[in-house]
């Protein structure tokens, strides 16, 4: 088969490769129909990601159909159509044990097209697959479903339920990336009053407004006098979607006391967190990788239609196209790519 | 009558003040019976904490007997024995009604000896003193009642109730001193497999067994070491009573993932917070003034007998030598003291 | 003043009273300038809430402009318009201060129109202002506001905060009167998949539809059925909002394993608890009297406009048709009536 | 070997059996070290749980040491001594995803000795070992660990978790057998002020003092009184550990508003839930079957001595001899049985 392979050093080629197989009984394998490059993709052919070693196939998000499953699997059967999860869970250790799947410690956690090959290919590996695939219901499209990979849970479950937004309160967003976007589309379930997005490219701005921000405003200065202007204390509820000291920075200083910073952003660098001012403010803090547990919830409500992610893929290209799909996104502000679509 | 006068630079003075007279409806004047000192007065006495101003009576830890109450007072009566809490609530802005009361907007919050007139005198006006005062049991005595004025609040919300210690957890707390042994006492309540205190002084390592930590330790390579061997992952709860960047930054390499760090600590100067690591690790990071909401609860857990302070208090003085017990008190290395009390 | 009397024995008359005057410091006088009857109402009418005594002024659920205020009161003045809430609030009982003020110990709870006099008058004094009256903003209309004294944050509170609506859930709402309906918008601000209204009555079938429900059945074995359709194992969360013990037990058999009911309904009569069933189920069940402490989060939400109350207002009267407004509010089933709105 | 076979009508015997062998991949096979008999056996023998056919091996709280795994079990080796759990979980249904594993839908939740052959027996077949089999530290002995089979957790999750105990509140737990008993063992991890046991035999009153209840007392009027003389209002937390109607009645008489009912009986019959009363108090009641997801944590906590059980084993027999231990256990108001040991 064909799939993108880590080169080292920068580099990435859309390559021959053997078909994977059965390598546990957990173990599922789906032939790709939908794959989607992740933010994180571009930070490990940076070399950011010394995990990932070369040779490694790419790639945490995608659509398949499952095309045999191993003698454990007990849930899934060939033809299904699934969302492969960005995380995989042994469902027997400590953390899978209190649904932390991100922090798998069986053998799970954030493997695909990290420590294990990924889905950025035309077959793909599922390991343990009972518990880190998703079977679609019949009409819901691949393009849409893919999203359910990584970033709506993502931001849903490290933004959104980590930040606690309840209905009647300010949420502030930094960063209108991807991820940023789709915590947009997720905070509204809860009725928030107002969603302020905090975004120096006009043109995600724009793309804010789109996916439902009341409010946009650059980063800096200009962003604190909005939240002061819109709020008596500061915002309910920050989140930060950039994975930037300043970015994180800019969150403690926008949060209300009593209220919420969630750390959806990947980060490379320490922060300064203003103790000095922060310590009698009531502030809570999160981290956190997606476990993706409200998958099945978010995908019947995708499903259902009781949210809307048309925008969100900006770019669409067939599988063998990957390289340039590759180029696309990685100059989002020149192409202005959201997220980029491979289909088979 | 006589009382601790800020001086500005550094100065203090026993002196003569005019006796405090009901300003407000809700007010109430206490006769002090026994009186602490904080730690957060030597800072005010270092110039640290400029809403203080010269003129200003010190001190928020106090016992007190009421002597007048003013018209809208109704749950107290002159003879009435109470502590005079640290936070003062006007009950009605947004923040006290949803129970947060160190972050009152309505004339409250810490006030006493800070932005008005506190305790460390023969009398003192107590603002909001329904919602302020709490009154004593027959029998309590006033030298433990008195830890009810901070430190057994503070360490209990903002330390175990904030850090969601559970039975089983592995519980650390970063320093030893007053708070530091409060919350290990408090922590206590909720049945923690292992307390392990980190603390640099010999002394208060040997104060935190007393008090009940099961492992005590120095900071640094040596505490990370020892949470290692004790856990698997790290500590469940970690608690930061210390107030300065390195304490602080090696509460959050001591958590485990899904774990939280409660900061206690009073902050004058910023931390590093190392988000290339923690993004990944579920970690909740919690600051807060304390609410003194559980007051009411300690008071009658005290009463009873459900936890023991009886070591906390290791200095006593007449309330005329307070200028010997601020002494006795900043030199705390040199004196072995914990908290001071003064009685009248 | 013109004032509406309970006389006992089910009479009630709109006749001359003294003009309310400030009793206590923590007072107001408001001028009423909207006012509706609660279908608790009719049970004091009926006799069954001997508590009432004839003389009584009833009503507990008005819009007004505040007119006159106590020495202690501090955060309205006279000029104000206020929701007068059907729950007052002392603020300094154990009740009080953990926000639970419908069980207030120090004076207030559900006192209006029940123990103390209330607000369909011209008049009403309005005790614990402070904590009991909420100020409106500016182009918030009475006819809308005054739904904020009573049934939206009943049904919010007690129905969807106590029953843990989430985004994705299933819920079910037993009784579609105007307290049903409420809970039908206010369920909505938590995103759930489907909102399933049971209602014997076709018409108020048709206004489940209208305010939002997605489905609408009959109660008994049609609604069991219909559960059984639309969901794998009974609903998420199952609202009681009628007052039988029928209704109660249809509650407990449409719920599934793990999830909650709520009951908002005022009863009369023991129901049937079928914990031969239950008890292996992991069932959640609540019971409530409103709060009121998220009437100022619903205020702003309704002044935003992010829910919509128009069709809860079915029949319009001045003040001085009181009576006549009551037999129209009493015979909903003839009348249509929801909600019957009497002006000044 | 040897197995206790329930033979339908009432009748069991201690008879041949053919010894079992791994039927699915996740079965672990185990030899039986120590067991004991639960109430629910009884109520089997009773024909109360149809369920349960002739020709079942009975039990389900077991210590054992793996004889053999299946192909996919990955935490457990042959010689691994075991709790074998009253509880198994297929670790992929939606509950067990959601933690829920007594409501597992994949296979799992309470079979043994149920819908499957059961654990009082010479050897057992243990479906989904790695979730349901929890390894011994070196050292626990196996008449404690057995207790984690069941009556620990099922006392500590749906009596002590689900009813919300906490530091300084007053708990009330109607009914001082097994679990009764194993609910103030547990309750007391949270220091509650008093734990109130309220039961009729005097023996078992006896017995509730020597496991920490602070008072007891007989069911009935002097219950409802002794609980008026120690709280304001009534009781925090009360569970129910008697599985009958009445039990179930005081209890919610015996609540404060704001309070927790958790039911913990096994109940046969309904109950009358008093509505009319406790539609205005806030109650909450919760019923449950036990998860055993705490099990790991008890098990650390009675390793390391946290709390103690050294009362709850009153006889013990050979194995051979369980028709013997089940005539001691049935007849528990004569023998004083509280728990019957079983050893190999």
């Amino acid at each position: 088969m064909k799939a993108l392979v880590y080169q080292g050093g920068g580099a990435k080629s859309w390559t021959d490769r053997p078909d994977p197989e059965i390598a546990d009984a957990t173990d599922a394998i789906i032939r790709v129909d939908a794959v989607t490059i992740c933010g994180t993709d571009l930070h490990i052919l940076k070399g950011d990601v010394p995990a990932v070693t070369p040779g490694r196939i790419l790639g945490h998000e995608a659509v398949g159909t499952i095309v045999e499953v191993g003698d454990a699997v007990s849930t899934l059967l060939p033809g299904d159509r699934v969302v492969a999860s960005c995380i995989s869970a042994c469902g027997r250790c400590e953390y899978c044990r209190s649904t932390r799947y991100g922090q798998c410690r069986g053998g799970g956690g954030w493997i695909l097209g990290h420590t294990s090959d990924g889905v950025q290919a035309e077959y793909a590996r599922i390991p343990f697959a009972d518990l880190s695939a998703f079977k679609l219901p019949d009409g819901l499209a691949a393009d849409k479903a893919v999203l359910l990979a990584d970033i709506l849970p993502t931001s849903y479950e490290v933004g959104v339920l980590n930040g606690h937004v309840k209905p009647g309160d300010t949420v502030v967003i930094v960063g209108a990336g991807p991820i940023g976007l789709a915590a947009i589309i997720t905070a509204k379930l809860f009725s928030p009053s107002r969603i302020i997005a905090v975004e120096p490219a006009p043109v995600r701005r724009e793309a804010a407004k789109l996916f439902g921000a009341d409010v946009t405003v650059a980063p800096g200065e200009e962003a604190v006098e909005m939240v002061a202007a819109c709020t008596t204390d500061g915002a309910d509820v920050v989140m930060e979607a950039v994975g930037t000291p300043a970015a994180f920075e800019m969150c403690t200083r926008l949060v209300r006391p009593g209220g919420h910073v969630a750390n959806i952003g990947v980060h490379g660098a320490p922060a300064t967190l203003h103790l000095e001012d922060l310590w009698i403010r009531d502030v809570t803090i999160t981290t956190g990788l997606v476990d993706t547990s409200t998958t099945p919830t978010l995908l019947r409500m995708l499903a259902a239609g009781q949210f809307d992610v048309d925008h969100m893929i900006t770019h669409r290209f067939e599988l063998g196209d990957i390289e340039t799909a590759y180029d696309t996104f990685a100059h989002a502000s020149g192409t202005g790519a959201l997220k980029v679509l491979l289909t088979a």
